[in-house]
């Protein structure tokens, strides 16, 4: 009864609350160079102030942008990467359009690239080494830009130098389960070389693989039928279709771990210690090279592969930009994509950048003319260095780490901004669905201007969800992109956003030039995005986000959509785990108990929002709530849980290997435990595994909690 | 031009910041039952408060805490000690006295405990087996409380069963070099008993480094010399003095980690996975029993030890209490000791759990006549099974990991309070310093009321900082009581505080009773402190220091003490190891550069402190800043640094093996690696370990930094 009397004291006392409180005095640090709007602490999201964003972002604008950031070959670390560099600190410094401040962070990186003097080579050979046939060293040049001293010869990057020679084995995908079955039909693969395409497991994974099995070398090509519907000859092909060329061929890196192969852990700076390249754990063990499926047809016998790479420290640079916070400059929304390409990078990584560059336009011109300033601080990265591994994002990780994970709301990736123009694609961590989903229903669908983009997009990729109804599907994030060490590492709640395509039309793993000296401006002004439509949605998507992760008052990260996740894993454990986990006397018991407390904690904390959305809440106390549902995804990190896999720490995305769409330590664990007996360390593992995850739920729990409450 | 316009309008609005504002409606949750004070979100420390807090700590109140707390032996896990628990809960949940809330948080962790059927033994026997000599089973019974069945017979906890037979090999302290020496002087070790004692290395240590050697058994004493100042007759000993009687001997553990041993980073809840005891790791190698004086000066010759220690799952309770914040409810100050003793623990550790039953009547007193409530939350903590490794402490930090990590402020540790009455002895971070002196300050000294504590204290510890002069000398953490986990594992800031010795006095190495059945309560009331005006004058000390963390609008950390530590380490580091490092062309210069950049980012904030404290800061603003000073500490923490010292990842303040006083990971590695080649190993890991520190010292000066630059 006493309780109920003092929160009735207590209710009266607030009424005195002062409101409107004009905050903007401390919040702009000394040295801000534009005028400073009036704004309070408790101040919302404007929506006139998003209106005008979405009207200002501007197709056109993007594509004059894609068209200098893919006028040249942008390789990470050439000379122009650097001019890139200097384009983006321009626009970012801009009196008119820029943000408050830029500057550049550059690391010493390890890249692997190919010998200019001993091009690889891929040759079929006779008996007494007679050359009969030269597989291509570059890619036909079909539009006058896939010729030049820039554009970088295809090769395996991180693939090691050498020359093996040796029948041709046919693998596949060059999965373990592809090299088992070619060794149960009794082929002999020691000292052959494999060829493989593209598509299964990783680039690395084909090589690991192969080396496991005695297999010298490993060629891995692009199959018509995996990348171009397989339409193969130059006529179906670019430039007269978005299909990849009879000579394309996919360059990319096939190192196995994100982040500079020799500072692990460590920001990439001149002086930090580096491990001895031959102690550094990632790269490919054997010789690798890509070729294109004009060239893979014809090998059919001995073959000879020469691979030349080597390895060399390069700087690479990230831009940073920032806008700073008028009431919480402590709070971080970042956003940001890759700057360097393979070739020209029109699709990837130009078309996120071509959007960020817009965003950030749109967004600093209407700083530099005063009529607004952000919530929270919002800061946008141009990272160097992606293609070769995660490298410039994962050394600005582990350089701010201590910061970045207090202070960050989240992270918006926009790397390939449109793979096609049909339908948005989201990935992201279960927080930020809702905003996602906030966003799409407020902008119209390009092309199709009476349908939303939510609307368009539920019709290309729904799910059925057991709280929401049918909904648009929401990926999940793998280590594709840089928000791989965001997520993965600092445990910040991530998305990555694009256009794609119609998946009943066509089956192409991805857009057929990727990786190739054919990914240029004329591909995606003829054939991507034609009137870049798709480009200024996606901006449009991004601005929306990002506006009302800084300047929404009380964050938008619905952190009991978390609950649906935890449930399902869970229900998945139980069905196809529970019964074999229960003959090693393994209860998921625990893991009940904590998936309902962390469901009732979050709802309990959905209820308390809505309480105070109602009244007028001091910006102190929505400081405290909002802590909480940044501080959500960190709770789901375990720095010890797999000390094998470099940078993973999340133990609901860390990588799953088992079939069972659950916990990946306990799906990991199980598939690795199955076949053991009783009481082996396969199944002490099992239960260790589970014990994290309980832990780690528990912990989520005890974070949405009243604060005061243990 | 156009920043000091924006900045002088800002100035302008600051003058229609409303002040005052009445927070108490929103801070106090559902369920508070004690009336709520009006409290302003910028309300400031109320001296009016602290010094009614000062007055009503009372010295006999202490006393008749003592005398219940140690009135039975209450080893962790016991029946006594789980009657302890429920007294705890008693007060703590008091109409009048409590606080908010308090409940006990049980695991189940495995205990090593001597076996009543077979108890363990020492015996000096002849050739052919017959017993010449038996050590002492127990304590003599001086004042009737040395007997019965609860007082636990002396044993080496975690020492494994075992009965090994040998010659007697007298090995000093048992450290490295004392069985290195035994060695060159050609005494053979192998099969023997090495009788040790007490002190210069751990007790695991003295039996993992006489394992090494081929030692079979080994046994403990504490030597008159090292505890008693040479007193060694009964008639000199207590009950007649504070000194050891001939017979006592020090129980203790002797197990290398801390933590339950079975559920390293994972809380011992009953369903966690546990390790098989046969892998886990950190229990003495061979056979251990501590024995007393008495008893060594007899062992000459052949001696028989029978251990039949046995390790017991056992349930063991934190108990913990809560008073929620007002105002910043999710920033908590967490105040705890353990509760666990070997026998009646008067001194250790009741002296700590009689003072904070003290500090939690005042403040709860206060609390429920609703004159009080702290800004920030409060947290007491009574621990478990402290005595045999940690134990409780570490579990709670593993369970709630994240939420403590993010949220707590400091941590205060009283464990013994009250070694000696002579002057207060501190250890802790650099960060508490100053919280420390300012209470210090403003008390009397005990038996010295024209001094105060601080006054006193420099007279028996100080040192010449380059700051401030002479100033009371600050000792640092190690891993002896229950800060250890909170410090090495979480990066709270910590403290540990008690009364202490005149060490020109006594050369005891601890007070003589520690962990004997004589450290009883007429032990204190008559050697120990006399009037219990020490204990009154701790009691003040951690009220003052608690009441100025929990209720300063700017919490009291003063981060920029740190910068005098990391100079001098620097200096250390350049002094001791510079040309050894330029031998190996490892450069400290970027160690220089970020040491330079955590002064200045230090000091600039002192200054923002400063110009802010003019004014009438908003409370959101000084939440910013105070989340910097209490997230300081955490960047210093690297969780990879050193995988093989479990729990410890503070790169300050790990252990430090190496003799140069700077950051122990280099320190460490430079000692290792000095005799090595040129390129060794061990020279790479030196460079290693410098990254480490450099990455530290740069992620601690960034989180100093204003908040919105990088």
């Amino acid at each position: 009864m006493q309780g109920v009397k003092v929160l009735g004291g207590v209710v009266g006392a607030a009424a005195l609350l002062g409101l409107g409180i004009i905050l903007g005095h401390f919040a702009i640090p000394k040295g801000a160079d534009s005028p400073a709007p009036s704004i309070s602490a408790s101040q919302d999201l404007d929506l006139g102030i998003l209106e005008t964003v979405m009207g200002q972002l501007d197709a056109s604008r993007i594509r004059e942008n894609l068209r200098e950031l893919s006028r040249e070959p942008h390789l990470s670390s050439t000379p122009r990467d650097e001019e890139l560099v200097q384009l983006l600190l321009q626009r970012w410094r801009d009196a008119e359009s820029g943000l408050d401040s830029a500057e550049t962070f550059e690391y010493e990186v390890l890249l692997s690239l190919p010998s200019q003097e001993q091009p690889n080579s891929v040759t079929i050979v006779d008996p007494t080494g007679n050359i009969l046939f030269s597989c291509r060293r570059s890619e036909e040049n079909v539009t006058g830009e896939q010729e030049g001293p820039d554009v970088v010869p295809p090769y395996a990057a991180y693939a090691p130098p050498g020359t093996p020679q040796g029948l041709l084995v046919y693998a596949n995908q060059g999965s373990e389960e592809d090299f088992e079955e070619l060794q149960n039909r009794g082929i002999r693969l020691e000292g052959t070389i494999a060829l493989t395409r593209y598509g299964g497991v990783g680039r690395g994974a084909k090589a690991v693989n192969a080396a496991k099995h005695g297999v010298a070398g490993v060629l891995v090509y692009t199959d018509p039928s995996d990348i171009n519907d397989g339409q193969s000859s130059p006529s179906q092909t670019f430039p007269y279709s978005w299909g990849l060329p009879p000579s394309g061929v996919e360059r990319g890196s096939y190192l196995e771990y994100f982040g500079d192969p020799l500072t692990p852990y460590l920001p990439a700076n001149p002086s930090s210690f580096r491990l001895d390249p031959a102690n550094a754990s990632g790269f490919p063990p054997i010789p690798a090279q890509p070729i294109g499926f004009e060239d893979a047809k014809v090998l059919l016998c001995q073959v000879n592969v020469s691979v030349h790479n080597r390895l060399e420290l390069r700087n690479s640079s990230n831009v940073l930009g920032i806008i700073r916070g008028a009431v919480e400059p402590d709070r971080y929304v970042l956003y940001g994509n890759h700057r360097d390409s393979w070739v020209h990078g029109a699709v990837d990584p130009s078309s996120g950048t071509a959007v960020l560059l817009e965003v950030t336009r749109a967004l600093g011109t209407l700083l530099k003319k005063g009529t607004w300033r952000p919530r929270r601080s919002v800061i946008f990265g141009s990272w160097g260095a992606e293609e070769f591994g995660l490298i410039g994002s994962t050394e600005f990780t582990e350089e701010f780490f201590s910061k970045l994970q207090e202070r960050t709301v989240a992270y918006i990736n926009v790397d390939i901004s449109v793979f096609a123009n049909v339908s948005l694609r989201a990935q992201g961590t279960p927080p930020i669905q809702s905003v996602v989903f906030t966003a799409a229903k407020q902008i119209p669908a390009p092309g199709r201007s009476s349908l939303s983009i939510y609307d368009n997009w539920i019709q290309y990729s729904n799910r059925s969800s057991p709280v929401y109804g049918l909904v648009p599907s929401l990926g999940t994030l793998g280590a594709g992109s840089d928000y791989a060490p965001f997520i993965h590492f600092l445990g910040i709640s991530s998305m990555d956003l694009a256009y794609t395509y119609d998946r009943s039309k066509t089956s192409a793993r991805i857009y057929p030039t990727y990786h190739t000296a054919f990914d240029t401006f004329g591909y995606v002004d003829n054939f991507v995005d034609p009137g870049f439509s798709s480009h200024q949605a996606v901006s449009r998507v991004v601005g929306n986000v990002l506006l009302r992760l800084s300047d929404s008052l009380f964050l938008p990260l619905n952190v009991s959509d978390y609950s649906e996740t935890l449930r399902s894993f869970l229900q998945a454990a139980q069905q196809d785990l529970g019964a074999l986990l229960e003959q090693h006397s393994i209860s998921l018991g625990p893991l009940v108990a904590a998936v309902d407390k962390f469901e009732g904690a979050a709802a309990a904390l959905d209820e308390r929002i809505s309480e105070l959305q109602k009244g007028t809440p001091d910006p102190l106390q929505v400081r405290m709530l909002n802590d909480q549902l940044m501080l959500l995804e960190r709770s789901f990190l375990n720095s010890r849980a797999f000390p094998e896999e470099r940078y993973y720490s999340h133990v609901l995305w860390a990588p799953r290997t088992g079939s069972v769409a659950t916990f990946p330590g306990l799906a990991n664990a199980c598939s690795a435990a199955m076949n053991t007996a009783p009481g082996s360390a396969a199944w002490a593992e099992v239960q260790r595994q589970l014990s994290i995850v309980v832990a780690a739920v528990e912990a989520a729990a005890a974070t949405l909690r009243p604060v005061a409450d243990l």
